[in-house]
């Protein structure tokens, strides 16, 4: 996608260096962060400077890269398990950054000699990346035609190209539409507590012209009550064999609302974030982050820098799930790579099965 | 109510002159605002340095005395029209507003000169003040036998006594709950774009030494789909004959996430909040608030000044309604002075009817 004028990806590597957008300097400054090692790699899933499912998971698959560049030839096989600890540790809920630890893993064990493993993991890394933007593609074509002329389409958090090596999940129907003169209509939920519907998605819909407003979350109720919402679209961090959705804080209640007032609720997502060992919504480990996210805000200043300000006393405490758990009965179809998939069991398990990307070991 | 060990009610009239809590500077500073005039009244209702149903109410009744206080001989009756006038363009939403202006005029015609009809505005502006202070005290009475031992009580915005002239509505029956050793627990949404269950709900709490944690509003499905959620105790702006509640943005979608999970959803509020003469919820006034609370976000920054950030790009538009309509049928109960009311149109009616502080014209 493009960036004042200029092509980019959210995340990609150039030698052995992982290069990415900066997703907390976003909307204020659009900035590259380098990070020269698996190490740096990893803090940069830690501190969210790469949030979303798919690009923690590109982003997890050029860190195992780049440990395989770096990791001395006498302790090669232990260098890289340490690497996959450390990034399988950066954050619990998203599927694809799992899934990419464990592709370039198994290309680095079935390769012959140290070299063609390194290479192996470089390829893998960079395959996994490309499959992802393309499932994006796919998935923005595959759901267009759910989409009408003026269609008013309702997301949640940003499940946009910065979520993803390119297209993204959520948003890519709807830049498939904006392309083809739909003139979609989105509202952006801010999605607090870190407010990537105002700061990731507005600035994402910004670029590509397409027209939404930003809402608080208390209004998304009365929105979709009001009938003023066509349909909802939202990404996905992990969907259970069952179907069930791991997503943003706020999915849940959503799909709730859709389902109260029969608007249809799409979950887009690629092969990669369906997990079928996960055999329930229940088996998915639900991360927990640090109070100060919901306690302060983070945004401009009136003298243009970037601050955050305490919106609590001094004393409160807070709670911050950061994930919940739509159930499959709430979902209307998944938008994926090889189309609108019903969320019933044995069709999620046909699709992934058709031609996973996950070599046997 | 107590603040810093002294006692206060929101607002209150000292001779000629209102004087309210600041809400606008609350919880970082806590200051009295004086307003000399009923302009000066009138403006601190607008912007919301004094807000949340029952204290509009008292304001404004207070800001029709004033007006009768200050009305020259030779121009009374239209210097209170136009005060009148003026104090119901303030706000659309809230009942009490509407229904304080009326008690102060209706008790200005009735009396036979000058100085008593100052004197009886006075009077029954006062009068309001104290109805509304003490039916938040029956309200928390009617309630308290809601709340177990330690029970998990989620809110909305701020139902409190910052709202009232004092003990507020929905948090009445918390209080009652927390001065009888029940020790309850209470889920704070922030409650944005104004945020004042992070404002203002957390302050009150804290003061009372009440346990609570503040929640994003998007965490408020997760933490009632996983039982750990009581019942749900929210205010009201305005209640129509057939028992639809406007409140505060965000309140519909807290019904209907109760509704869905057979959690109690109670709707705590005085007589001065049912309005008979709107048959039902498609008749109130919505607010639309300016785009601007939506784009940024008060609060105290790190070097402890009072700042606002803004929290999306530049060129983005927000939506901003202030309040929704939750139909009856999501109501469990309200919960009145009068204890509890179921939500029917009839036993609102005989409810309303059964002693009218209005007094006919």
């Amino acid at each position: 996608m493009r960036v004042q004028g200029r092509s980019y990806r959210s995340v990609w590597l150039e030698g052995a260096v992982v290069r990415l957008i900066d997703q907390r300097l976003l909307p204020h400054q659009f900035a590259i962060l380098d990070c020269p090692t698996s190490h740096d790699t990893a803090q940069a899933i830690v501190t969210m400077a790469v949030r979303g499912a798919g690009a923690i998971g590109a982003a997890a698959g050029f860190g195992m890269a780049q440990a395989a560049l770096g990791a001395p030839q006498g302790s090669f096989a232990s260098s890289i398990e340490q690497a996959a600890r450390m990034i399988r540790s950066t954050r619990p809920t998203a599927r694809d950054l799992f899934y990419a630890v464990e592709c370039v893993e198994a290309s680095i064990r079935q390769a012959p000699d140290l070299e063609a493993a390194r290479r192996a993991a470089v390829q893998t890394a960079q395959r996994l990346a490309d499959e992802n933007a393309a499932a994006g593609e796919q998935i923005g074509l595959a759901g267009e035609p759910l989409l009408q002329d003026g269609a008013n389409v309702m997301t949640q958090c940003n499940a946009g190209w910065l979520a993803f090596a390119d297209w993204g999940s959520a948003l890519a129907p709807i830049y498939q539409a904006q392309r083809r003169g739909k003139r979609p209509f989105v509202y952006v939920p801010e999605t607090r507590p870190r407010g990537q519907g105002a700061k990731l998605t507005a600035w994402e819909l910004g670029q590509e012209g397409v027209s939404h407003a930003l809402i608080a979350d208390t209004a998304c109720g009365t929105f979709i009550q009001r009938g003023e919402v066509d349909c909802l679209l939202v990404g996905a961090d992990r969907i259970a064999a069952n179907g069930d959705v791991a997503n943003k804080i706020g999915t849940y209640t959503l799909a709730v609302l859709a389902d109260r007032h029969h608007v249809p609720f799409y979950v887009a997502a690629p092969r990669s974030t369906f997990d079928l060992s996960t055999p329930t919504g229940a088996a998915i480990v639900i991360e927990e982050r640090g109070e100060e996210e919901v306690l302060w805000v983070w945004g401009r200043s009136a003298d243009d820098t970037w601050q955050r300000v305490q919106i609590s006393p001094a004393a409160t405490r807070a709670r911050n799930p950061a994930f919940d758990v739509t159930p499959a009965a709430l979902v209307t179809a998944f938008i994926t790579e090889a189309g609108l998939i019903p969320p019933r069991p044995d069709a999620i398990e046909a699709f992934v099965r058709r031609e996973t990307a996950l070599p046997s070991a």
